[in-house]
Formats: C-alpha cells, structure tokens, sequence
C-alpha cells in the first residue's frame, strides 16, 4: 500500500486496520479518517472496548466459545438441556445460532473443518475433547452443525464414525428449502434433498 | 442489531465497530471475532495505534491537515511551493493527491463542500481562512481540486467569486478522458469537456 503522507502514526492506524477482514486498504484509509474525525465519539469508546477485550475475553476451556469467563456463561446456564452438544466449527457460527435462537444447548466449538488440502486434520481441531464430552452419561444427543459444504460434511461423517462407542445419538441439521427462498434459484442438490427430506402436510 | 451470548464485552467492540464506514453488522462481527483470535499479532497493535492516533493526531492549524505537528509536516516542509495552494474538500483528498504526486504545493482542507440541501453554508467550511491565506503576498495561485459534482462546483464558483479581490490566479483540475480510461464507457458530459479542452499532439 502507498504510504500517505499523514506522519508515522496514521499510516501505522491505516495498515493494522486494512488488515481487518472486509477492509481493503481503500476503506482502512476511510475508516481511519473516521475514527479521527470522531475522536471523542468513536476512536477512543473503540480503544477502551479493545482493551478491556485484550483483557478480559478467554476460550472456554469446556466448549472453546470466546466469553469473559470461564467456562463460558452458556456452559454454566442452568437453564440450557444438559443432555445435547450442538458441533459447530467455529463461534461465529455458534453466534448463528444463538441469534437464531434455534436450541437451547450447549456448544462444541471445532475450531474449524477438516482439509486436508489446507493442511488442517483431527489433531488442528478439539475432537478428541468433544469424544471426551460425548462420554458423559449426561449427554445423550450429538447434534452436528456444520457447513454443508465437502469439508463440513466430511468432518461430519469423521465425528460420526469417531463417536460409535459413545452411547450418544448423532444428528444433524436437516437440508432444505431456506425459509423465504425461492425455488427457481435453489441448486439441484438443495430441491433434490428437500424433496427427499419432504414432511406431511 | 441482535444480541449475541458472548458477554457485554464483545456486544460492546462489535457495536462500535460496525460504526466503522464500510463494515456492518455482519462484518462487524466477523471483524471482532478475527481480532480477538489474533489478540497479540493484531489487537493488542490496533489498540496501541489507536492510543497513540488519540494522544497524538492533532487538526493543523494553518490547512486542516491531520498529522501528529501542528502545523503539519506539508505546512512546515521547506521544500514545498509556497506560492500555491491546493484547495481540497477532505484530508481524504489531499491523500489522494499526495499518493498521485500530483503537485509538491500546500493545502488547504475546507471540511466538506457547500450544501444547501445538507444545511452546509460558506460558515460550516474554512472559507474565511482560505481568503485570508489567499491574501499572503507569497501566493499567487489558488488550484481548486474540488469533486467535479454539483456541489464540489458550486462551491468552487463561490470561492473564485470571494477571491476576486486577492490578488492570485484560480485555477481548476481539468476534465477530460481518465488515463486508462476507454471512451465508450464514459459519459457525454466528460466527453464533451475532453473535446472542449482537446489539446495538441
């Protein structure tokens, strides 16, 4: 990126933030002079919440959500079923969920899919944690929440056959028809499957 | 934007950072979720550069430019043309000027354009500053580097009309083909400018 001639200190701001996923150096250079332009209003609110971040966030060391504390507040809810762990690859997808408020479990972060292109296998995940977990007498139901993608659903099937001797049920998320889409632009592979997984009426 | 179960920290960062021109909600999440697992290669040094931008970055007194000396580091460098001065709506301008190496002359930032529309008028900008540099027997040219939009226009009519006293060339950027640009995809008024202002070969 061309250095500006903004002094040490804005081209130090505008690289770190470039570096941010859905920040290009372009929109880093925008973003910067934002932040300046609202110094009391937004860089140093921004600067405070990083630091207490910096300070405060852990990995739960039961599930590996993100949370300022430890085991994390949604492994320590008594009110969510003890009995099912919903598998997920990473937080944002447990994020996903939970504003989906589609289950009131508890969570497996993998830290990310199987690939064995990107060099990523069992060892790179927290699997042998979530076969430890599955053994729990409490817990009786595996939920797999991957991407329906090769590598999510390889890692699918790895867990499945992993957790054979565990006296656990394993499920996973049912393929569709999204709510609210539209048939004529759905793939193939989504209309044959939800015709497949078709429910009474 | 939805709550996420990851603790007020969190909630907290992602809110501000979807104030960041360029990320919303989504990618404020995603952003907030990269940093903190990159929390010594890239949080902790974003945070540090935004300390050091608050503590640091100063408005310059004499153009509007920011920079961390006030005047900034354009204003006081001795090897800049001090006979012009380059008339910009934003520091984003300036920048953009400086990375083309346009022209090795002064600045001057107005803080936006007037915008009847937008509630804007001549006092919400660094109009009387500018007629006052203007005024400086040293210079003798102002070059109006203004958006080639209505309002970028109308206000660089005003200022030519304010300067009418001082005694210093206005000059505009001149319109024509982008370089790298292909006539067919451009519009009639650009062409018709290029064919106005057509020079020798």
């Amino acid at each position: 990126m061309a250095t500006i001639s903004a002094g040490p200190e804005i081209d130090r701001l505008i690289q770190l933030l470039a570096r941010l996923p859905g920040l290009g150096p372009r929109s880093a250079r925008r973003a910067a002079l934002f932040l300046i332009k609202k110094r009391e209003a937004l860089m140093a609110p921004l600067t405070a919440a990083l630091q207490t971040a910096i300070e405060k966030i852990e990995i739960c060391r039961t599930c590996g959500n993100i949370d300022s504390q430890n085991p994390c507040a949604i492994c320590t809810d008594p009110h969510r079923d003890p009995s099912a762990i919903v598998v997920i690859a990473d937080v944002a997808d447990l994020w996903a969920l939970e504003r989906a408020q589609a289950i009131r479990a508890r969570y497996h972060v993998l830290g990310g899919t199987l690939s064995p292109l990107d060099g990523i296998g069992p060892d790179d995940l927290t699997i042998d944690a979530l076969v430890k977990r599955a053994h729990d007498p409490a817990v009786n139901e595996i939920i797999l929440a991957l991407n329906a993608t090769v590598d999510g659903q390889s890692t699918a099937h790895y867990i499945t056959d992993l957790l054979h001797e565990a006296n656990v049920k394993v499920t996973r998320l049912a393929h569709g028809v999204p709510v609210g889409g539209e048939l004529d632009y759905l793939d193939e592979g989504t209309l044959a499957a939800a015709i497949r997984s078709r429910t009474p009426f």
